[in-house]
């Protein structure tokens, strides 16, 4: 889509001051690089593609102009349901299912349809519609096309799919409309305006967590397919699931409500911008899930019910707009602060001295002795310098490596991996909101209440906290797994780091976040951003330093990970959508991959440097529960003065 | 000595913005001040005077121009000493033992003079000398004058001491010299420039660390002289102790070696630049340790030895350049670092808004509430903007000083006070060097490793720590009293605290550091100090806002440390000695109080503001080994921006 190549501009003041992200061997002889080494770029892996498309694009529900509004009698209509539909004293049971129903308005009626019906849909659909794979960094599912447009197919097509027309004219029928209308309280609905598509999710299918608000949508539901007669267990996943929200905006990171689908059942809740967040829990079982899902909207004109102006008022509030709320920003966790070095500690990096022996000595504790060869380093530097981005892999010394290992196995296999956020317990936190990220993550301060007040006494009035890892360490009942990593993230924050990471990128960091992360089996993600827009302040090049220590145990034996069926994995996109530059949070690739600028599968003890323009999307994907172990890292980063500017300021 | 006032100019460039360190009451309707109360000034007690001199002005000794250089005959002089002395075994004895001594070459001789002459001198220095008790941050001692006029004296006076002009015939004898330059290989020594004083130290006196190094010194000894035939007993104190250096110019904060002296026993050491560290312990009971204490000097012109230049040489390395040496910054813990606010906070803090609801609610959790009232707020800061300094007594709430005085209480009476640096446990360190400083102190960051390896990882090659209370707190095996101390310690550095401090003080905090403070009884002071000379970053004034929470619980009863008797408090001076600006931590005043600004005696539950000037020299008194109870604090630094930088940025 548009943009001048798959790689980022990273000076754009500057012709020849760098290229763009790519993965280049510096020392290959001393075979510190990963393998995969092609014409000097290495781990460059493209994965298979990787556009998140919006749920559904914004208005893109088909006004479906039906020529015989009744194409059924009202009493064919009302056949193709179960009779207890309309019966009024299951529709006021329903009705007070919903209204006293949390964390917000939903509902639910189980053998909805006709039976057989829905088993000739099925059946239609399963030898008829060909299904693609999707993936995103919010989901991985198999969808059909939009059916918006059955109508319009041609007699061969209708012929094919007797079932699911009817099926379709059944739910956007004025009785079905006006009963789901009537229990649900959410307002006239339109029959002209149909919205729906088919889906499965296999296993390793998932949807992460998303409040549907897009455009004049009024009304989400789901109708399960799962194989007929056969019950859907809990433990095959796929289940639906609410999440509370703790203020407007923002869902609570545990959903609250969830329900395992069973042939014949229809879900449905009001689209209620900021509440309604939801999402599919991930199939674990190599099962198939199939749905029929879509949305009413508001009335069009010449509907009853049609209110103008109404469905331009519904569709600004968007997700869009949500996503760079004020709130959002406030129930941010972590949130994306680098903390400043000390104008003297600046001042000593910008001399961009080679390493004394004591803090090689030191440096020596932690990494690998090749990487602090003076000749390994100025190979690192030209290869960084050229290709910005730069993957070392061994990076800790074979020692310590052993024994962190050792340590993160032992947490994987002797502990419980936290499951809710109140299993996780400090110095861990949980990264929130859960409709842009989650996952643990130690960032070296003390614990966080994420409740509305204690997120306000947190921002704005409680202690003004700077991370201390090193104090972090000592606090009591840490396991030896998080003191390991509270050693590495004060090794990072040391002065002997930053000066052999002057060493390898040529760039002086003026401030720095550290996190250790850990991303679990079923739960972990985070979705795309890019970073703010403006980095640079004085001196400053408007870029940032990254860096990602992969420390997934798992990944030592190197297929674990590699297919990347399981997820975890950090991908770079260049955001070349000129309309989306205001929003930090979703992208809209095409369907091909030409804007993927890098992937890092899980790995084990490898650091990834790359230096990151303002544009570039990141994400990592979701864990599927499935994978073998949770995926580990630190993530670094820090705001830099670049070698011209340093020499200006001499 | 001279200087305009006794009060600091604030703001020099501008007339009106500011007055001087003073002590108001504001609302004293409601009796939040404390009682000492005349003129709207109050709690400023001039202590007694407090000037320390050098142990004796550079080259202040007299050059004593004996007539007859040999008044005694050589038999004579020998008489005057234990026969002993003159014994060539005994010599050898004697420089062996010294040339093995530890923690440099040091010696000692009992019985060293004929008991007799010894015994004479005593009783002639008791009953016609006039002590003086001289008091300073270093010192507490009953100081005769210098003797070394004595054989300029009339004859009326040489006749009333003729035993002491005997003694000190003898002491800077050819023989004796001769012999204490043999056993101690530090070179010829001069019997022209004489250089002795009596001192008698009472219960309560002390000389803290200094290595006597100033101007010609080259040894140095002290002749004790307690009750005859009596045994001084360790119990009584006033033990010389001699204390390793970690580097050259940074003694040990533990002393290695200690002598108990007994009447007629001599301690000799050579004045070592950087090495020859010993200090005075203090006198625990109501007894008279007299000494006679000088330094024999190298040779002057005319004599034995003389070397053209020597005396220059010697007298450039003075402790005053020590005292600013390269070691001595890094040794120095804690550092004098405050750590920035971030931009948005400061931001945030300029608009200067009233405290809302929510921030009132927590800091009430601390705060007495009469503090919280508006127009409280607005008295105090009117008499801070007059005063620069305002006390506010009972300023946490009752209920939480109460629980808060009990846990200091259960700390001081249950458990062990620390006697030495290796018995101060995390979260706790303890300041040095101690020839400036030393006492106990949380900072929020981790244990330091105070050998010369672990100095320099902390100052240059390892993890670069910010202070964290909060995490600090939630470390293992911290007592009731530490949690507290993080808890306070915290709240000081809350965004609500923040806020109250513009309310209070006008000024607008941008960077802090916050200490507690435990200053133990027989072991810890500050020596006096300023604060760098330039304060001033952008926009901010050349001036630092300091804080003392005053948390003594034994001075919930005032008059445990009314008198000053027992040390322990703040007290800050008029720095107006120009030869001495370039000095951050010595001061020489004259023997006047007219530069004493504000005395702060320990107290229970008051916090002092105070808005300082770096001419100011500040230093918390030595705490008597008798003192009830250790002397707490949270010390608390801020640099500030002012109301016109202020206005000027908007």
């Amino acid at each position: 889509m548009g943009g001048s190549g798959g790689y980022i501009r990273l000076v754009s003041q500057s012709e020849n001051s760098g290229a763009g992200i790519g993965a280049a061997c510096a020392g290959s002889p001393n075979h510190l690089c990963s393998s995969t080494h092609r014409n000097g770029l290495i781990a460059v892996v493209r994965h298979q593609t990787m556009k998140r498309k919006t749920d559904s694009e914004n208005g893109s529900a088909k006004r479906n102009h039906v020529d015989k509004p009744a194409e059924y009698t009202s009493s064919e209509i009302k056949e193709f349901f179960n009779q207890k539909l309309w019966d009024e004293k299951f529709q006021s049971q329903l009705e007070s299912q919903v209204s006293s129903s949390q964390p917000y308005r939903w509902g639910t009626i189980t053998d909805l349809m006709d039976p057989q019906l829905l088993k000739n849909v099925r059946n239609e659909v399963l030898s008829e519609i060909a299904f693609t794979k999707k993936e995103t960094d919010i989901y991985k599912v198999f969808q059909s096309g939009d059916l918006a447009n059955l109508s319009g197919l041609n007699w061969d097509d209708l012929s094919r799919l007797p079932s699911l027309y009817k099926l379709r004219a059944a739910i956007y029928s004025e009785e079905f409309r006006d009963m789901i209308s009537g229990v649900t309280k959410c307002g006239k609905l339109s029959g002209l305006k149909t919205d729906m598509s088919i889906n499965t999710y296999n296993k390793g299918c998932h949807l992460l967590t998303h409040d549907d608000v897009i455009g004049s949508r009024r009304l989400s539901f789901i109708l399960y397919l799962p194989e007929p007669g056969k019950k859907w267990k809990p433990s095959y996943g796929g289940a639906l699931r609410l999440f509370p929200a703790v203020v407007p905006n923002v869902p609570h990171t545990d959903y609250s409500a969830k329900l395992v689908p069973q042939f014949n059942q229809i879900a449905f809740f009001t689209v209620q911008p900021g509440l309604s967040f939801h999402d599919v829990e991930e199939v674990r079982e190599d099962r198939q899930r199939l749905s029929i899902q879509g949305w009413f909207h508001i009335p069009q004109p010449g509907e009853p019910g049609y209110v103008k102006g109404e469905q331009e008022a519904t569709e600004a509030r968007s997700t869009l707009q949500q996503l760079q709320s004020k709130e959002l920003q406030e129930y941010d966790f972590p949130k994306p602060v680098r903390n400043d070095f000390s104008p003297l500690e600046v001042e000593t990096l910008l001399e961009k001295k080679t390493l004394s022996a004591d803090e090689t000595e030191y440096l020596s504790k932690f990494l690998n002795v090749e990487y602090l060869k003076p000749g390994n380093l100025e190979r690192l530097q030209t290869t960084f310098l050229d290709e910005s981005i730069v993957e070392l892999t061994n990076i800790f010394n074979a020692e310590y490596a052993k024994v962190l290992h050792r340590s993160l196995r032992h947490t994987e296999l002797e502990t419980d991996t936290p499951q809710t956020s109140k299993d996780i317990q400090f110095p861990w936190k949980c990264a929130v909101p859960p409709h842009k990220q989650r996952y643990m993550y130690i960032d070296g301060t003390s614990t966080l209440d994420m409740s509305e007040k204690g997120v306000k006494f947190a921002n704005a009035i409680g202690p003004s906290e700077a991370p201390n890892f090193s104090v972090t360490s000592q606090a009591h009942q840490l396991s030896d797994t998080d003191r390991k990593l509270c050693e590495i993230s004060s090794f990072i924050k040391s002065r002997a780091f930053r000066k052999w990471l002057v060493q390898v990128t040529g760039l002086v960091p003026t401030s720095d976040q550290v996190l250790a992360r850990r991303f679990r089996p079923g739960h972990d993600f985070i979705l795309a951003t890019t970073t703010e827009k403006d980095l640079a302040r004085e001196n400053e090049l408007n870029l940032l330093l990254e860096a990602t220590f992969n420390l997934t145990p798992t990944a030592a034996n190197s297929k674990t990970w590699a297919s990347g069926e399981f997820g975890g994995y950090e991908l770079c996109m260049h955001n070349d959508d000129e309309q989306d530059e205001d929003d930090p949070a979703i992208y809209r690739g095409g369907n091909d991959d030409s804007s993927v600028l890098y992937t890092g599968q899980c790995q084990w003890n490898t650091l990834c440097l790359m230096l990151r323009d303002p544009t570039v999307l990141k994400f990592v994907k979701y864990v599927s529960v499935n994978a073998k172990g949770s995926r580990w890292d630190i993530s670094c980063q820090w705001n830099v003065q670049g070698e011209e500017e340093a020499e200006e300021e001499n």
